[in-house]
């Protein structure tokens, strides 16, 4: 089933303790779409500049990504430059320049406003619940968001986690969100807004859902190599949204399905730079690494 | 079947954000021995000063431990005085008062001697080493260590690591033994040190183990009220081999159930001062974590 996502579309400079790029193709409504291509057809909707070269938009057309929502403004495309330490949970934001991205009011073109799964990556969530009230009759919506977000737009945020199906963020802005730093408690909190579901990503740890009484636990996949961990989140949103587009079940133990995807996914995004990991990247090889995924946690 | 341990007893001073105790029962030993009392028979080897009183052996007579190994010097109990911040991994140590424990040389009482399951808590490797040497015919051996030991006793704690199967260690320790950042490449090298078996505790993120190629992951049990994580993770090592001692099965399955048995004993050593969340515990309430640990993973 279609899948409509919205989000930043960015150059990103990032250096690590294994190398740099400097603006490699980045954004949180990139590496979802990259991500959930695997799986289904993804109708993104972004904006870039006029500095945005033609290769990135054909490189997206040929994963399947529809780009008509993909507007192009002049100026510049939206930049984002950080650097991650030895530990790569967390970068240091060296300069982000909004650029056309801080006047972005996302339209939907006609074809995307029957998307039935429905991808709210991190942006105002005032501009969030735009896009929604532009979605016909949506059959599952996620959303993502960040501290920033949480402090300056509270009640907004929490008018969108009315509406939405899932909310997926990580640790730090659950405990932020609820205001309490106990993670459990926390979740609880956050489901009494509304939300039916409550993903909790927590980087190399690996994410907790929180459903009604119900608890699932999902590793990070483990690995040797951890190149560049930028977008990782988002990938991990891109292919749990894309599993469950592609199955069309939103069943508790088919989410659980979807975050195991989702984790994977991540896992080739953070062993390279950008999007590098999931370029070249073959269905056998996610497949192998889900069914390998699955027997982490096997005992039996 | 019989399980030896050998550790500290000591007396703790902790402050949390959820209250303090002054000199509470506690020494990687203890925690251990009344964790793994609700599975087997217990062992303990350790020394206490003059101080200690009287009404601490019952209770650990009580829980079926066996205390002939418990040392009474002339002097103070080892004292350990420590404070919690809000996010209760890591704690900082305000006093540390080795006493009688400074001069500790562990000797087995000969019925000791015969123990077929032997943990080795954290104290010097040299000591750790001792202690093998006086145990006939273990058929399972497992060994924790520490920062201090790891930076000044390399070789004997190499030493130590090539005639164990299974070492238990925290996360940084593991990074630091290697020294290697990467978790997956520390357990790796630290496997070629030849240990069968390596567990890797992450606190609030659970535990990982590694052993050939294989991996397993193990949760944390989630909680909402932690209290107080002094001695979880000597708990962890003593419900883990506990039950392999109960169940006198050491193949990777069985090893992995441990470790699920290890992880739900520290959640109710977390949810009180020193071993007081073990001191009420009934089997039952253990079992029915067991089973709620299991379907923490499960998506069928």
């Amino acid at each position: 089933m279609s899948l409509l996502v919205v989000g930043s579309v960015a150059f990103d400079s990032v250096s690590t303790p294994c190398g740099s790029v400097e603006k490699a193709l980045g954004g949180s409504a990139i590496y979802f779409s990259v991500a959930a291509s695997f799986f289904t057809r993804v109708n993104l909707v972004g904006v870039v500049g006029d500095d945005f070269p033609r290769r990135h938009v054909d490189f997206l057309r040929e994963k399947g990504i529809n780009v008509k929502g993909l507007e192009r403004q002049s100026g510049k495309t939206f930049f984002w430059k950080g650097r991650y330490g030895e530990d790569m949970n967390t970068a240091s934001t060296l300069a982000t320049r909004l650029n056309v991205f801080e006047k972005f009011c996302p339209v939907l073109p006609d074809e995307y406003r029957d998307s039935e799964y429905v991808f709210l990556a991190n942006i105002d969530p005032v501009l969030q619940m735009k896009v929604l009230e532009q979605v016909r009759k949506p059959s599952l919506v996620a959303a993502d968001t960040m501290n920033l977000w949480i402090k300056i737009r509270r009640p907004a945020l929490k008018r969108v986690i009315k509406k939405i199906d899932i909310l997926v963020i990580n640790d730090g802005e659950a405990k932020q969100l609820a205001g309490e730093s106990n993670l459990v408690k926390a979740a609880k909190k956050i489901l009494k807004l509304g939300v039916k579901t409550l993903i909790v990503k927590r980087g190399e740890y690996g994410s907790m859902m929180f459903s009604g009484s119900s608890v699932f636990f999902a590793p990070a996949y483990p690995l040797e190599n951890v190149v560049d961990t930028t977008g990782a989140g988002d990938t991990f949103a891109g292919g749990m949204m894309g599993f469950l587009a592609k199955t069309g079940d939103a069943s508790r133990a088919n989410i659980c399905r979807a975050v195991l995807a989702g984790a994977v996914m991540s896992s080739f995004d953070v062993e390279d730079f950008s999007i590098d990991g999931m370029r070249m990247l073959r269905m056998c090889e996610i497949k192998e690494r889900l069914r390998k995924m699955k027997g982490l946690v096997d005992y039996a």
